[in-house]
């Protein structure tokens, strides 16, 4: 592995890049056994989907934009420039005006596919993303710029999220209890929602994210309760016809190869049983 | 899977997904095969980086430009504006200069990596990557502003590099006579390097790009031989002292999704064997 700190931006390589692997199949697999589909959305999320979800609102400051060049004409210069010197950036002038963002989460792009959808059914679906935060300062696989976050997310019935949520949350616990793993559950708050948006009080009130903390500190997961905020920001609605809720486990995949490689090495052949990847022994839902 | 041609962006699920992964554990069989060493790079390339591989000089108008807010009165100011109103932009004012890109092919990420090394032995890596290439107009599968590129690079001295060229050209076309695929094997003139470089001239004499083409058009793969341009550009110098060589071989994820689809079904399980992952049966160098 090799880290650019200034940037935040980490190269992983044989053993870790083999590890990363790994923690996705793993989590791909707790995924499957709870019947997610898989989602391949592009890396990158429009500025609209981002502010229906509350991003601007909430989270400006993790904003990384995606541009093109203004114009043919902008581009054209380009090749003078590169004739004379080194190009080092790329000046916001000669940038177009971002439509796109690299998303911060990889969630949100489910709920941008499924807008204005009536669910026949409750949903569950996975999907692995490159998340990009913009950040004050940056730490080798804890907190990068650019990380990658596989996430299950529940849309449905209000039951349905929740049995989800509980299932995952005790079961994750259970895996990581039996594979003698320090961590503590613990609630967080998260402000998903509009500052102004009285859900975040009742967030405040009763805790919708629980963060399973690797030696009581580096959030390593978390399983989240949106209430049926996305449902109304994305017009998705569920069997009823009201509001979809929903709710989502995310895995930071940088965080989880930094946590076990220091309890079990790099070696994920040889971590405990509920950590590898069978038919689901130690995680049936 | 759904299409938005607008943006060229493509989603993926369900069976699409599943042979998408599919099709890039069969590419990393090939590369582990050569003993090619994974490295999973960040998804952002600096500008000064590419500027080195000459992408200034040569497809400016691709460029994919990365870029946070100018500051935190600017992301404060979102934060209202987001409140007022829906937010579908975010102006070029707003954004600070770009140091970053979304790069155009994944080998670039690689000649970075190793830039300034004194190589003792010949090396084989492979890397998949997201890709960005900003067009006039997009095709599903076939012509995307983002897509998934993997690769497999050789760099070292000038008989490995062609070796591994030539013994991947020859099991490439193999494989794919032995499962009845219908492609085409085409010298392609691709600028990978500045116009006024000598070395365009002598792409031109001497192919240094073979691409595979489906049904005659479409390039699924690439087989791309760089001479020492890469090595003179990052100085890195091979064995020998000198700068070193390479070469890359390219594959499209969503392009060979499209092609083995319509040849032989979504049904990766029940593809020909050669296009199976064994013991490399079929593909050993």
């Amino acid at each position: 592995m090799s880290f650019e700190a200034g940037s935040g931006l980490l190269t992983a390589w044989g053993e870790s890049a083999s590890l990363m692997r790994y923690l996705d199949d793993l989590f791909r697999s707790w995924a499957a056994a709870v019947g997610a589909v898989e989602y391949l959305f592009p890396p990158v999320i429009s500025v609209r989907a981002l502010d229906r979800a509350g991003f601007f609102a909430s989270f400006p400051h993790f904003t990384t934009a995606v541009a093109p060049l203004r114009d043919v004409e902008t581009a054209g210069r380009f090749v003078d420039r590169a004739r004379r010197g080194p190009v080092d950036e790329v000046g916001r002038e000669s940038l177009a005006d971002a439509r796109y963002l690299l998303a911060p989460a990889a969630c949100y792009a489910i709920y941008d596919h499924f807008q204005g959808r009536q669910l026949e059914d409750d949903l569950r679906v996975t999907t692995l993303a490159p998340c990009f935060r913009r950040e004050e300062a940056y730490e080798a696989a804890s907190r990068q710029w650019a990380f990658w976050m596989r996430e299950i997310v529940c849309i449905g019935r209000l039951g349905t999220v929740q049995s989800f949520l509980d299932g995952f949350r005790e079961r994750l616990a259970r895996t990581l209890q039996s594979a003698g793993f320090p961590f503590v559950v613990a609630a967080a708050t998260d402000p998903f929602f509009d500052r102004s948006d009285p859900r975040l009080l009742m967030q405040r009130l009763g805790p919708v994210k629980d963060e399973i903390r690797y030696q009581g500190s580096l959030a390593i997961a978390s399983v989240n309760f949106h209430r049926n905020f996305f449902g109304e920001r994305f017009d998705i609605r569920d069997a009823s016809g009201g509001p979809a809720f929903s709710g989502c486990v995310a895995f930071g995949l940088e965080r989880w190869m930094t946590s076990l490689t220091r309890e079990y090495g790099d070696d994920w052949k040889a971590y405990p049983p509920s950590l590898s990847i069978g038919p689901c022994r130690d995680f049936v839902m």
